[in-house]
């Protein structure tokens, strides 16, 4: 039985200023929920129908969650989806994780995405799904990217976000940790080695993917859906990559492509050229 | 100065029934409004605000279209978008093409989509996008896609609607009309050449696209976002296609792709592959 109190809460935290606050976002969806009580966040308490309480009784016994009972109707007060699912979770914000634990992250073939204020909630759960799917080492956010808890987004991973690696806050500052350009800035000591990384941009006058050597990893900044990649990041770059269109030359086309499906092209060519190399 | 009827005349066109009955649909932004004066699309009528008719008013005057200036707060009464663009056109729903058109389209390394119930209108427009970049000869959408005149869907193609061949109906006649699975049915006279294409299909449980010769082209059937493709097409695919996913294996890691990021990765391995081939 839902609450008045619990209903107002959960309706809050479709705002940010709310889910700061509480240090809390909602998920929604069978599948979804699932995720997140498999993975490290912690699931403060859930809300879903009878069946779905009873099918998953012995994953939601080992994590102990409270379970809230609801109808249909009670579900339709306090969902944001247009079709909502079977359950839905009030989940802890954790911390974010700390710059410096960047650089311990991944193996060989490195691969990081620098996301420079992506705004479309549905872009950015999208590009979550895609670097769960090419197994990304982490996703870097700037500070003006949409809110990774923003209810859209959490729904567009399609629970990426249980798995996913998500920084944010000081863009420029995360690639160069990451990067040869970290040896250029005076208050850090000069580094070079095999854990550095070149940082790739995405640009519609940039070089074709295609044409590059792109084994050994990197870090991939896309830019913001209209304006592109920001002036402060330019010097960080060394290598601009298009995704080359294709077509009678001359013909009119599409200005370009979507962020997110620019973000799957050139993640799935790193890792394309990645496996070639290791079955040399 | 926007009358009280030509306002819900335009909010009307929300709805597929007026869509419909009216054979028109409405299109906003200043880019794609441009783009469709410059389309052989019909643009009807054209709601701006007087420095977007000022800035386009030679190529208003080539196609001599009737334009209504309206004020911000006009804007508002009539658009679909959150943040409403310098212009909107009524634009009239061209004619659909014949099916037998079809194997008349497109020269060497013909290639096209087949959409097996697409539903959500954003995946619908970035398909479209994807297609138009990466230059696919027709676009085929199943009976049950989403209506490709839905507000969201034209928002979502950036233009690109006006410039992508589309197609819809029967898919599976259409796709036989373009496959070599043309000579299985006793109604057609057996066909095969050089014009027959081969499909393919994108599956979860398909073999690497990486590893298979691409260069020729076909027909590339992308199933419905849940369920994937349907039963009926089965029959007509040849090659079942998956885009590898990447990482330790027995990682949990996305259940799969979002129906246009797979689309455009397949897409672009096509023309990669072609574009090779055709540089040896």
């Amino acid at each position: 039985m839902l609450s008045k109190n619990q209903a107002s809460h959960i309706r809050s935290l479709k705002i940010k200023k709310f889910r700061e606050e509480h240090g809390q976002f909602v998920a929604e969806g069978g599948r979804l929920v699932t995720d997140l009580l498999n993975s490290s966040f912690t699931v403060l308490s859930i809300y879903a129908d009878e069946d779905w309480l009873a099918g998953n009784r012995s994953l939601l016994e080992k994590r102990n969650v409270p379970c809230i009972p609801v109808t249909a109707g009670e579900m339709e007060r306090i969902t944001a989806l247009a079709t909502p699912g079977p359950a839905l979770a009030v989940v802890g914000i954790p911390a974010t994780p700390q710059p410096g634990e960047l650089s311990t992250l991944g193996g060989n073939g490195r691969l990081f995405l620098a996301l420079d204020d992506i705004r479309d909630p549905g872009n950015l759960g999208t590009i979550l799904r895609v670097a769960d799917w090419f197994g990304i080492d982490a996703v870097l956010c700037s500070a003006a990217t949409v809110d990774l808890y923003n209810p859209k987004v959490v729904q567009a991973t399609m629970g990426s976000i249980a798995r996913v690696k998500v920084f944010d806050g000081d863009l420029p500052g995360m690639i160069a940790t990451l990067s040869e350009a970290g040896h250029h800035d005076r208050s850090h000591p000069p580094r070079q080695g095999p854990r550095t990384l070149t940082v790739y941009g995405s640009f519609l006058d940039g070089e074709s993917l295609y044409s590059q050597d792109l084994h050994r990893g990197g870090v991939i900044v896309i830019g913001n859906e209209s304006r592109g990649v920001s002036p402060d990041l330019l010097p960080l770059i060394s290598h601009r990559l298009l995704v080359p269109s294709f077509g009678e030359s001359g013909r009119p086309r599409a200005e370009s492509l979507n962020a997110s499906v620019a973000t799957a092209l050139i993640c799935a060519e790193f890792r394309r050229q990645q496996s070639n190399k290791s079955m040399q």
